[in-house]
């Protein structure tokens, strides 16, 4: 039998909190799950630095993947089987790329793609095509397989209907990761109708539409899905632990260039702060090792490395006053440059954070970010974009909003055993006193 | 004011998935959620190895030490409060106990203890009385407080009431622990109405009774904590990954002593492998630290040390075979003999493992052992043991459940590239074939 | 002890699946429950026709009536206490009218309201302060105090605080019944974090305010209400019924009026038909009675009646199709001719019926239907309409939204043994062939 | 195409609570649920007067009914479906007699049928082989299908695998119940893995056996059932209701057959006193007409029963005592005397009620309520009936709790406005003073 037809002889299941079961039949499913490069998403976290503000949220991408398969594996057996419009030779190809979509995400992705200026889709891309074992599994199936996988997570595939079922405005790694990240946290926004939506799901030729009698189910979504952002996603506090973690790395990279002695020696690093890491040196990297330098760093001489590393590591965060960048560039220069005068370098310790995000958008043909709207199927068999048969989502459609915070260390701040005068200038500033 | 009566000027509020919001209004909690040694439970898991089995299981003592506190704190505040057996001066004794009752567990405390011949109450009560943050915290409530949380964990308090809430047959540690690690590996287990045992609950001098009208409620209980035991905690996929991680440790722990040269040095394992560690090292482990040496381990000259560690990081377990010790330890000699034959090593590939426990037990004063029963409150006032009154109890009451299992790499037996006999002879006996 | 301050010597509790529990210790409440008009309400549904199209919406407005107490009871005992701007003298008259504000609701109100020109406000009054188990109660709190809990009720109490507990775009019983709906239908839309709010509510003088970090648990709540209107309460196969039913009770008062000759004489409708209800007549109308008679009248002769009850009784509904009344009145009256030449009565069987709703309205002073809209409580103090803070709330402020259907018995007209022909332009006029 | 397989164009879903959706494909389903028969259990409540303890419960028959097809659906369409030892033909005689099973319910079933001598399998038989709708449906499938339907509603089918998905000790009807009955409680117990049961159920040629990985889950089954039936199914509340509900129907009889002058004159209940009620007037029973009689009579002449329909309507219930009828006979018979001495009829004021249940039990051939007990599927293939493998399930197998409560009206006895000697000696030998 092919390899791509292959079942095992008995189903595995998987207990998930999310979806109850995860089901897995297929034989290459089941060894990519096997791999390294699979098993390294058990120790990196979904959410990054959440947890320091939801407690509950320390569960890793291993766990999300999973649950995007499973979604697209109940569209593909449970919907679209049969369908003339579905091509039964699709299903595996939509179950891989969806299992391993997030693939090439490191540890804190967010704080690491900035500061080392990495892609984790071009890693995702890179372990597909890449001497691995995941590659291995994949080429299998086809000579050619592991390139179409590699060609749907990168939304470059011809084959848009699969795309859409992995990255559009409503795909399956959003169903999972907004339930998901809404269990793990606790927060009780992130509830919406999933199995109603899968049961309207239409694969069309170059994308998967929704039936009409679904429209209120979508719109739940899109209402959790700004929610989510904005309580979970954009807290305050969780961006307060992301801008020290930036931070550190900073100060690691800079301490690097200057030929700084580091007691305990970041060899895990190097290829990152040269700009030159391997494919073998990134897969290694996961949490474990960030934290155990993190650690190791609270000990080291450079005060603000050491200090930083402190605050990460026990949980003591910077502050926040809400900040208006159209208005308030002038105070900020003002800040920056009491804060030298306090002996508080602020190119560590007085940071804007900026989060933007766009509740949903309709199509914007050749606009940077264009994003993949969501089309409804009308009864009369008509396709009409989502926007202009909800009056709900037309109201929020194509609204960006912006939040920008400034942070800081309010210990240090208050700390008045030195330049009193200064700190008092500052919290003056601030509005915190 | 009192330091141990100083409240918050606000409320502080934590999102926990299991009890909705955890509650801190006392100073002195929320000083202590912030010291160094308990945001390190944050890198410590609770059900160590189990997120091998359950991917849901990812989550950290922290989230359970709040649960706990929670509990206990709805306890006094909900429950006892006003009521003359209950002294309100035993409330911040009873919330710091509860808060801190984990405090000094090691990553995967389980196999640790057993390698290393630890005692996590011993580290617990280290920290409480060390030279730690924590114990600055406590110190302030009053000098001789720190040592009175530390006898309440340790059960050598005589506040015997208080002693119950954290350690009894039905206690805020069990009660908190059954319902999120239900929620967290997601299996149906591990409902009970705790919310009506709550209120149910009444104080007496020396230990914390149940109204009789929660007898059902406290069943299901005992039930749902009998089921988790058996589905969760004793999982046999579980106990595999342990038993690879404490082969680990072993591992490393001989190699050291036949002065083999790591690429790797474990500097953070000397203490530990000389049995010598400080209070401060001790805090320093976390999981971050373990698994950056499983990690680089791979990478080992040593075959056995580099395969247990590649096993563990990539979840290659052992397969495992029921095993009856009252019949078949003939046969594990003579799998013994062939294992070595075959060129594997058994001491580290042929493992038996064993688990037991018992769903309820009566008063049984002298046995080792010793568990506080669990009383019922009648209408009367009198007060009956459990079991003499629910025949339900009474039918499972004593009665210990064991279960072995023999543990091996079914691949390196499966390999017949080399001493194909032999292998078959292994197969033959393990009734695998 | 003054009667209102009067406590039961136990709690009690009653098992509520959308609170958990509803805990009640005061005395005139418990008594309140007891009362024959309370336990009337036991007797009528919730959401009266809703369980034809949602089989599990079989819920009473008891079980509502107790839900909305227990928030109510939650907001005074939990967040409200202690507040200089809330006075616990106000605290049983916020609980009585909570538990009341029901209390005059007929079986399937809307319906009866319609033809009989009722209005169940007027009966809540009438049943508070007439010659009644519940006056009986409350009068022993104070002569004036039925005459308070009828004012709080009817919005024309002075103490509006009060009023916007029970009455407001936020009030406890929306919350209530948007959760119960939700949990009994079924529907996942209905839920909103509850407990966030009631945490963030604040007694002000003249209203009830949200603190701003609430605000988007507000928004959640506002969503969730949009959704239950469209998807649960507007559902047009309740309308269906609703339309039946209503055309039912038109029949009766017709043939009535008509000196029809009943088999089942409508003994308990006479006063209904005649407009001259009392009471004691009122208060004995419940559901069971209704249905005894439909069941009764699908015996009867006039062939309208007789069908019209027995599809109520067997749910053997209208169809409907979508009708636009700025354009389709000219076939609406085609419609209606060419039904009576097809011997179908267009009074009957041809209905259009119209729902509409606005998803939140900021102040219109002076308007009819004038909305007590929802305010934020600041960080700094003041006091902000929610629209002018939520952008989501914005986007949709004071757009009404409308929808109209028109029903008709699909059977007959596809019935084609008589007039085939007429039969057949009605479906082409209806576009359903 | 056959009758029996004809698809619907479009699936149908109901919304449930419990199961999500319910799905219905089959035309034979689809027209069953739209007879009159069908649909008249939306007019009796699953749990009779149980709402007046648990106010939630107020959920129909139908819900139930529906429930039980859909479980029954999923085992033959998801779990069944293509196993050897299924035979597909069986398919929809097992759906039809899931979704009937109850059919033959009238209200307040367990009273009317003590009172009256009626057995509610009976009529669910006479329905399906008498001049009905549903008769008529079934019979299109084939003319002797209604037989086969009815024989495995009466377990007398030859067909023993499809009769014990319908009844057995782990049959679709109990799995629906207990959810159901747990979720419109809102009780904690009623929970278990019901998705992994069906998953490891598997047909056998004259029983369906669960597999032995499924042991635990179905353990907590029983555990569920088990608390079920003392928490809420013999709730001592409800079942003084009963009683009331008893004593009501009593009384109407005695009356009756006394001559007695009813002001509203039960023409619905002749043939129900005389014992010769005929399938159309049975069928016409709802809980409707029972309520209006209750109601009416609340203004009979007749004392016993005008003040018995008041307490039912009103929910003014008998209070009761523990009973033990072993030792307590002799008090019974003082109570009684005294009870007449006292003016308060015994026959209807003073009542014995007994409860008693086995929670699981093994098979014991010939004796009386023969239950089919449950069996385990081993991995080597062979069949273990359950409690030979289960310890904790062996501990309870075939013992039986009884409960015995002794009911009366608190109110006549606290009344010393009348006989205040006999009424204290009632109050000091039932020991409630």
């Amino acid at each position: 039998m092919a390899y791509s037809a292959e079942k095992l002889s008995e189903e595995k299941v998987f207990k998930d909190p999310v979806h109850r079961y995860i089901h897995v039949r297929d034989r290459v499913i089941w060894d990519l799950i096997g791999t390294k490069e699979f098993q390294r998403l058990r120790r990196i976290k979904q959410l990054g630095t959440t947890y320091l503000t939801f407690h509950g949220a320390e569960h890793s991408r291993f766990n999300h993947s999973l649950g995007v398969y499973e979604i697209v594996r109940r569209i593909s057996d449970d919907v679209f089987l049969g369908r003339p419009e579905w091509d039964e030779e699709d299903r595996i190809l939509t179950l891989c790329a969806a299992l391993l979509h997030d693939l090439g995400h490191g540890p804190f992705s967010h704080s690491f793609e900035k500061v080392f200026d990495l892609d984790h889709e071009h890693y995702t891309r890179a372990i597909i095509l890449g001497d691995t074992e995941v590659h291995q599994v994949l080429t299998r199936v086809s000579a050619d397989f592991p390139q179409k996988v590699a060609d749907v997570i990168a939304k470059t595939s011809k084959n848009k209907l699969v795309v859409s079922l992995i990255s559009s405005q409503i795909d399956a790694d959003r169903m999972d990761y907004l339930q998901r990240d809404a269990y793990f946290t606790g927060v009780s926004y992130g509830h919406f109708d999933m199995e109603r939506i899968l049961r309207v799901m239409r694969p069309r030729e170059d994308q998967v539409v929704i039936k009409q009698s679904g429209m209120h189910a979508v719109e739940d979504y899109i209402m959790s899905r700004y929610q989510m952002y904005w309580q979970v996603y954009f807290h305050p506090v969780t961006r307060s632990a992301e801008v020290i973690l930036t931070k550190i790395l900073h100060r690691a990279k800079d301490l690097h260039e200057q030929k700084y002695r580091f007691k305990y020696d970041p060899i895990h690093f190097y290829s990152l702060f040269n700009g030159e890491i391997t494919l073998e040196d990134y897969i290694k990297l996961d949490e474990a090792i960030i934290l155990y330098y993190f650690q190791m760093w609270q000990e080291e001489e450079d005060p603000i490395l050491k200090d930083l590393c402190c605050r990460f590591m026990d949980r003591n965060l910077y502050k926040y006053v809400e900040f208006d960048p159209a208005k308030e560039y002038k105070k900020l220069t003002e800040l920056s440059a009491l804060f030298k005068k306090a002996g508080i370098d602020p190119e560590y310790y007085l940071v804007v954070d900026s989060s933007s995000d766009l509740p949903y958008d309709f199509y914007r043909p050749g606009e940077e970010e264009e994003r993949l709207p969501i089309h409804l199927l009308l009864k009369n068999g008509d396709i009409r974009e989502l926007s202009r048969e909800s009056e709900i989502v037309d109201a929020i459609s194509g609204k960006r909003r912006t939040d920008h915070k400034l942070y800081y260390p309010a210990d240090f701040i208050a700390d008045d055993s030195k330049k009193p005068n200064i700190k008092k200038q500052i919290r003056t500033l601030l509005e915190i006193d």
